[in-house]
């Protein structure tokens, strides 16, 4: 059962009652604090969201402590890449493979060439260069950690990246979605000296909001981020989405031990998948990549558990498996199961 | 205060405290049940959305009585747009004046020409003929009721259009947000004699979701809505909508109660404004379009009323004001305050 294309992980309702290793959230759920606020405020579902998101944007600057002028609330990260690819309508765009396939989605739906690095799996999938000049692309897309294989990006390919693309007249797209459950900093720092800079980052994954598509894109450049303001649509972000994200920008000790969890767990896992003889990539993420034998998958739907299949990412195949790390007790029991299966 | 050119009524965050009348929604509001629905379904906020969004589809097919093949769900009618004019990307458009600025817009994001068929005032704004084959347009924008005027298509200019459309190889865009509002039956029976219909509707408006952001399409051509379907973002239909949308389905009662009490109050509200000498067109929505004082605007939100002022329609100006149908009390309220200013 090869998944098309451009499908993604999470999707239990074609799996109802398994435990949902395939998408990669925050292993602790949504904050009881944001279930509250949405409940609470069920009445305010009624009105238009505020087009401006004004209290989710001062909520977001607060949050990654850069200046409200930089903050474009978007419906979920796709979004935000959907806006980039809309507002620039790049004739050629550099991605990495294997790499989250919404960037090449959003890119196609434009009609830009899609000029791809290959990372190579000997070498253990670690970007060492970005190939920016090289490849004539006036978007860079670079994901920090990268997805599905969970590696962080080194601070000097990244800047080196940036002064390439800088030089070139490039735009760099930094997905940092997955940056909050990791131990590494983010690169808002970067901001300011480099406008040519998009970071874009999403509660879907840091809280675990994946219901409520919830992103948003920082840039200091104010004339590039109306450009993406306008490729959007009006009242892009509802009003659950504002209400949660304003709660979940306060729930700053749940994602610190969010992110303490999830570095211990992932550890013991790793070394658990390596016991049973499986190729594990290590991560800095709060998700696994690893070789194993094909049908990995189904066995272990037969056994309650849904992993991501990766062979519809560019440079993988399906003996590839994506997982996410999560509460102790499912890691054990996935771990249990893959003993059991590859016995 | 001029609203910019593409910016809508109903951002009561701008006015908090106003009793808003610039949205166009069901007076009635959230149906109880679907505010139920909503708190209880809040741990599925966590998970992604159902992509296929498959309950919601089988409620809205029930609802609407269409087959399930056609329908495709969207985040907001605006949504619904977008995706017919990225699918398409028509050289040429038309659209009506005055009507929604949303079809311009998102026409203008993929670059059209956009034709503009001018309703006249002096002959109340009706829509006598829609100019196909003359425009050289592939997509045509049709409202029923048209907003901001209110007024329901004829069924034979309807009828008409899409014939000469489908001569012309055009599609019809058919928005019949407001229509389950109206007195007038849909146009859905159209749909299996004419697969060049997309008709557009929105339970923003019928039960006051406009928080959620959810609309869909309906065509029989299935071709056709697989590339509407391409055209958007995966997971577009948030969790909260899609709970939303089906417990909305089965709340035809509250709809017809809905549908008689605007019927009722557009009555009275259209003659007390008549019976202060305001030019008021005649209308078969939840709203109603008139023509008083410049400034008016201004004048009841001193008196915590928002009104939408039309100078941002194609063919109205700042003489031109939109209000919504509310309850009895809040027009009552707003029939006061206008005496008060016209005196």
């Amino acid at each position: 059962m090869a998944l098309r294309r451009f499908e993604h992980g999470g999707n239990v309702y074609a799996h109802a009652g398994c435990v949902d290793f395939s998408a990669s959230l925050n292993p602790l759920g949504v904050p009881q604090s944001v279930r509250e606020a949405l409940c609470d405020g069920v009445d305010a579902f009624g009105c238009y969201p505020d087009p401006a998101c004004t209290e989710l944007v001062r909520a977001l600057a607060a949050f990654e402590q850069v200046p409200r002028e930089w903050v474009l609330a978007c419906a979920g990260a796709t979004d935000a890449f959907a806006r980039v690819c809309a507002a620039l309508c790049p004739t050629r765009a550099l991605v990495c493979a294997p790499c989250y396939s919404g960037y090449e989605q959003a890119l196609e739906q434009m009609g830009s060439e899609v000029v791809c690095h290959m990372l190579s799996a000997e070498r253990g999938f670690v970007l060492e260069d970005v190939p920016v000049a090289h490849s004539g692309a006036s978007v860079v897309f670079v994901a920090n950690p990268n997805n599905p294989t969970g590696l962080c990006v080194e601070r000097d390919v990244l800047v080196r990246c940036l002064d390439r693309a800088r030089e070139a007249g490039a735009l760099v797209v930094l997905d940092e979605c997955f940056v909050d459950l990791t131990q590494h900093a983010g690169s808002n720092d970067l901001l300011a000296r480099y406008p040519n800079l998009v970071i874009v980052k999403a509660f879907t994954k840091t809280f675990a909001l994946a219901g409520l598509r919830l992103g948003y894109a920082l840039c200091s450049d104010a004339e590039l981020l109306e450009r993406l303001r306008a490729a959007g649509q009006p009242w892009a972000v509802s009003v659950p989405a504002q209400i949660a994200g304003v709660a979940c920008a306060s729930e700053g000790d749940y994602l610190a031990r969010s992110r303490r969890l999830v570095a211990h767990e992932r550890e013991r896992l790793s070394q658990a998948l390596a016991a049973h003889g499986l190729a594990v990539v290590p991560s800095d993420a709060n998700y696994l990549l690893f070789c194993g034998p094909r049908g990995l998958d189904q066995e272990l739907l037969l056994r309650g558990m849904l992993v991501r299949t990766c062979d519809n990412f560019r440079g993988l195949n399906n003996t590839w498996y994506r997982i996410a790390v999560r509460l102790q007790a499912q890691n054990a029991k996935l771990v249990d199961a893959l003993g059991e299966v590859l016995r």
